[in-house]
């Protein structure tokens, strides 16, 4: 006997920025899981920028979330009634559970997750699709080598702030480019990194020039725009930019792409996309290696997690756009 | 004992479009070689788009033509005079010497022309650096499989007319973007294309849907704008992008960037650029291999060959982009 459900359903698709009216918010009695399913009481929300890019009805890596369905999102929570025979009452997992107070799964593409390593926060973090995501495109697509000169963006960010991380582990010279003084000294003083770039401050180029006297050999750009050419400037020879997001222009109704991409053959230079879900097979290794990062220190994972009702949905998510969120955002429901 | 050498030197830097008084002609008595120098009389001036580019005080690959200095320009012609041990009086040589009458040359990055593999004119084209451009753009960078599709643009220029056949060699399906009913024409009929989009039939994005059903695995792109934004919604998953050149923007005071570049993320795409100066080593193997489909009659090299006099080259290079010219465009010297 659980209370009933309540979801955020996607009502209609979002113009520029979305408008809480772009979402419904429907309480309904919960249905039981079937034989192979169970349920989850979701504890976390994981908010994502990508999300927005869902609500679009455009080709893309993953369908479209339909008008009236659940807002997808990733989650974490614990199973409260299981027909699976895989998964057990008590068990905390993770999963696409949507924007719901409770989910019914068959467990695909449901991982379980060690608390025992860290909080469950951090499983949407830095040990989450989040870190997952950072360590494959930096290291896959970026193959930074020691001494060189990562850059990348939205570096106070969820993924952004774990891949300087990892670049600094890897012996790089680390930039990273955020909004604002605070999300500059806490990368830096925080995290590591050896130089910030408040991209807010409107020296964005002259602050590159300053910050990457070598040029940049990995980019990995989480945001597009004005950032993502100002860069393509600064390229070194046989630069890898790592493609990851580009939030600046989500919303955009005219969003504008990189002008200086011509740079790519002034340096030899390559831009390359990426999905973590490509990498499934390997998460478990990239799992160990960041847990063992994080246990010695080296790495750290920060959430910025949101205590209040699945009802702040809208709210909480837009302040995504506006760069409101230091680390990972996160939506956790009070019960 | 020769005539007065004749030069057009960069006068100005454009504002767009080039104008004839960007450039100014200049006639005056030519310097004797000195030791270790010798002298070529410019037979065949090779026009291409990338001279459009080195017209601009902008970071590129190589400096910018300075203002007061001969246009840079590649060409063929016959040593008349030599204080070379390397060079004998009667070499048939190419280098970049420059839109003018004569050229004195210490001899660097200058390559003897076998005319009994083929006529000078082949050798600015099929045979020559636009040959080898497409050699190794398209087989390096592009990397295309049997049965994979390829598209070109520019695909009756001249890089674009070799990438297209190289890859019909290569056992690809190939689909060429060109302008007119007359290009596309040649590129099916004389080039063996499997298909030509005409680009200015307002139907691009239809017609690529149409010719590539299983979407476009290695794209080699000369043109950039809007015909790059079309094809990479069409790129297949893990698909190449090659970036050769971008003729729509060059003239362009607000060019564009390729709004469509998040695709690469959806399709786990590359975007590549590269410069042909980089693969001088194997110049040798591309140039016989290229000799060899051209004698066999798989690879066809088309010339246009504009016989004039010096005096007309503002006019003649302007046709580049009017989109004048089919395969190679050359002016002639007249003697």
């Amino acid at each position: 006997m659980i209370e009933a459900n309540a979801q955020w359903r996607l009502a209609a698709r979002p113009v520029g920025l979305p408008k809480p009216s772009d979402w419904e918010y429907v309480e309904e009695p919960a249905p039981d899981p079937e034989d192979g399913q169970f349920r989850v009481r979701i504890e976390y929300i994981s908010l994502d920028p990508a999300m927005r890019g869902w609500m679009n009805e455009a080709r893309s890596y993953v369908p479209p979330v339909g008008i009236g369905e659940v807002m997808r999102a990733g989650a974490i929570g614990q199973v409260i009634d299981s027909r699976h025979p895989d998964y057990d009452v008590g068990q905390c997992v993770t999963g696409m559970f949507g924007v719901q107070r409770y989910a019914i799964s068959d467990g695909r593409a449901v991982r379980r997750v060690d608390t025992s390593l860290a909080p469950a926060p951090v499983h949407l973090g830095a040990l989450g699709m989040t870190g997952l995501t950072a360590y494959f495109g930096l290291l896959e697509l970026g193959r930074p080598q020691p001494g060189q000169t990562v850059a990348v963006s939205g570096a106070a960010g969820a993924v952004g702030s774990v891949v300087g991380q990892i670049a600094r582990i890897k012996g790089c010279r680390t930039v990273g480019i955020a909004g604002g003084p605070e999300k500059c000294a806490w990368i830096v003083d925080g995290l590591g990194f050896d130089a910030a770039i408040d991209y807010k401050g409107g020296e964005l180029r002259s602050e590159l020039r300053r910050h990457t006297p070598d040029g940049i050999d990995v980019y990995f750009d989480n945001v597009g725009g004005e950032t993502l050419d100002e860069v393509l400037r600064r390229i070194a020879f046989g630069a890898r930019v790592v493609i990851c997001g580009a939030i600046s222009q989500y919303n955009e109704q005219q969003p504008r792409g990189p002008v200086n991409y011509m740079q790519l053959l002034v340096q030899r230079a390559s831009m390359a996309g990426f999905l973590v879900f490509d990498y499934a097979e390997r998460y478990p290794e990239a799992i160990a290696q960041l847990a063992e990062w994080l246990a010695a220190g080296e790495l750290h994972s920060r959430e910025d997690v949101v205590r209040g009702g699945l009802e702040q949905f809208p709210e909480v998510f837009l302040g995504l756009f506006r760069g409101e969120n230091t680390g990972k955002l996160i939506l956790q429901l009070a019960d």
